[in-house]
């Protein structure tokens, strides 16, 4: 069977379906942002991990490996965010083929200590390998929350809200862009690629920030997430995600998605169609979580989170409400194992 | 810079260099078979990870994804073994083409659920994702160790016994059959490779078992080893990186190193000076630990254990005693990065 056939989530769930777990440490296995692990009573060690693939992943063509470092923590760093949890330690494997100087190596490395300082955390290990084509790039991140507090994807309820920190979208039009100036790179010496004016979303693209600011700030305000994921395969996905583990379904609103002038921009620039960019671009990294209703007032006044939505009844299924009244089921795209590129 | 003048080690060093810890939780950083981290005043967590990339580490011309599976589970833990620690989950990326069907990826988790069963570990997340060319599987193993007693390679004191369980060379020896025989191959469906008598060291270098059973019974003994490491790299590589930790010398003899018979049956036929194989071969996945002189009768009766020489004064380097009774000078080689392969 090929593998396409089953995309990235069908394989996961039958690769990992004969697994049990019976190690009492073991808190919570695979399914969520990340692992759960307790060694005592009082706090819990969160572990997660992402593979980088130079030409899946990443293009060096336009991606400077000093941002490409830093890119890979936030991913991680994002997952552990994502469970309330507070960011400690990476673990950093790479491989590199003859191609890489010391010097581009040094420049991963760069991108990723600049990332070890704005997130807080500790470099502890690794491996260093050659590899026969390309760059890889494996990152572990490890991070811990109190006992109990770690939030999960399944927790929402019905009539929670919906909320989603920063934007969403810009990454994926970054991605666009990169991709249209790579077509038009002539190999001159002077050619300047059309970056003026989309900074943002190329900043989003290649060196995004996980939502460390966010979390700091809900913990600030007292507000505990009922569930919570980071956006790394699209709003949809995520939704679809949270749903499925809660039980429960969702509407979201299609004016209440936050979209940032330049993605739209650019998505008008290349016709793309920038709802569909906004929910199953992928690569925001930013927070989508649910909170009780009576902390509506609560959720409102943390800066760059907005209310998107509500939990309905898992009957309900999950929508999108159109602008115009109509309601447009919810659709999954796994972003790093599409079926077209398996 | 080329990769190739610095060597693995020397390009960890540089890359790792300009990092500092200053997490609480971070007991120890780089540097040793696992990191050590702490979050109360019992327990201590172990972190290691490695990544094995097709070609590099592994050629599936003659190494079934079953066998690999169970490999790339007990390199990672065979370091938390390595800190005396108790091995409990892993963390699983791969990176997968086209190439392979959805039945491969299932041989390969098959080979990795065996490793988890008999190791005693759990499967708690990981991430999967289509590449560009060939396999590329990272694994980070999580153990734990009583607070404090994380045995480390610094540990290693003057008049120490130095122990080494197993035997060595007999993974790089089956290595060299394998490519023997891949040579060999003529692309007939009647092809038979010449495996016969030689079926233990095919199984050191493809499907190795990390010394649960050693670590088991030292701790059944009460020996707690003064400092100690697995041997990936080769006995010479490894008993370096001890000496320099601990900041000793070492001698080893040449004829207290257990050699087995298939090793050395190999070896002659393939005229490989059998020493060499046993002290720089790597993958054996041995354990290479130091205990106090006063514990020598006590290790003498562990099963599958033998003494291999003894710690010295720093000023007295780290040499072989032939058996001629001459002074060889111990010589690191990076087993993964070798300088010729960079």
């Amino acid at each position: 069977m090929e593998i396409s056939q089953l995309g990235e989530f069908g394989l996961i769930d039958r690769l990992t379906e004969p697994f049990n777990t019976r190690v009492p440490s073991t808190v919570l296995g695979v399914g969520d942002d990340t692992a759960i692990l307790s060694q005592d009573s009082k706090r819990e060690t969160l572990v997660t991990t992402d593979l980088l693939l130079e030409g899946i992943h990443f293009d060096l063509m336009y991606c400077p490996l000093k941002h490409l470092g830093f890119k890979a923590v936030s991913v991680n760093v994002s997952d552990i965010l994502a469970m309330n949890g507070r960011p400690e330690q990476i673990v950093v494997s790479i491989g590199v083929s003859k191609r890489f100087a010391v010097e581009d190596i040094e420049a991963l490395y760069l991108g990723i200590h600049e990332a070890c300082e704005v997130y807080g955390v500790d470099l502890v290990g690794g491996d260093t390998c050659s590899s026969l084509t390309g760059l890889t790039i494996s990152i572990t991140a490890i991070g811990s929350a109190e006992a109990g507090k770690a939030v999960r994807r399944s927790g929402a309820k019905v009539n929670d809200l919906i909320c989603l920190s920063g934007n969403v979208g810009a990454a994926y039009m970054g991605l666009q862009l990169c991709e249209r100036e790579k077509l038009a790179y002539d190999g001159t010496a002077d050619f300047r690629p059309r970056f003026e004016g989309r900074e943002y979303i190329l900043q989003r693209q290649l060196r995004p920030y996980a939502r460390l600011d966010v979390i700091e700030a809900l913990r600030k305000a007292g507000i505990v997430p009922t569930s919570m994921i980071d956006v790394s395969d699209g709003v949809a996905s995520e939704l679809l995600h949270i749903s499925k583990a809660s039980g429960v379904g969702c509407r979201i609103f299609d004016k209440k998605i936050p979209i940032d002038y330049e993605t739209s921009a650019m998505a008008e620039e290349l016709n793309i169609n920038v709802i569909t960019a906004a929910l199953n671009g992928g690569e925001d990294y930013e927070l989508l979580f649910t909170v009780p209703l009576g902390m509506k007032d609560l959720v409102e006044k943390i800066e760059d989170v907005r209310l998107i939505g509500y939990i309905t009844e898992e009957s309900d299924g999950c929508h999108l409400v159109a602008n115009d009244g109509n309601l447009i089921p919810l659709l999954a795209q796994g972003h790093h194992f599409k079926k077209d590129e398996a």
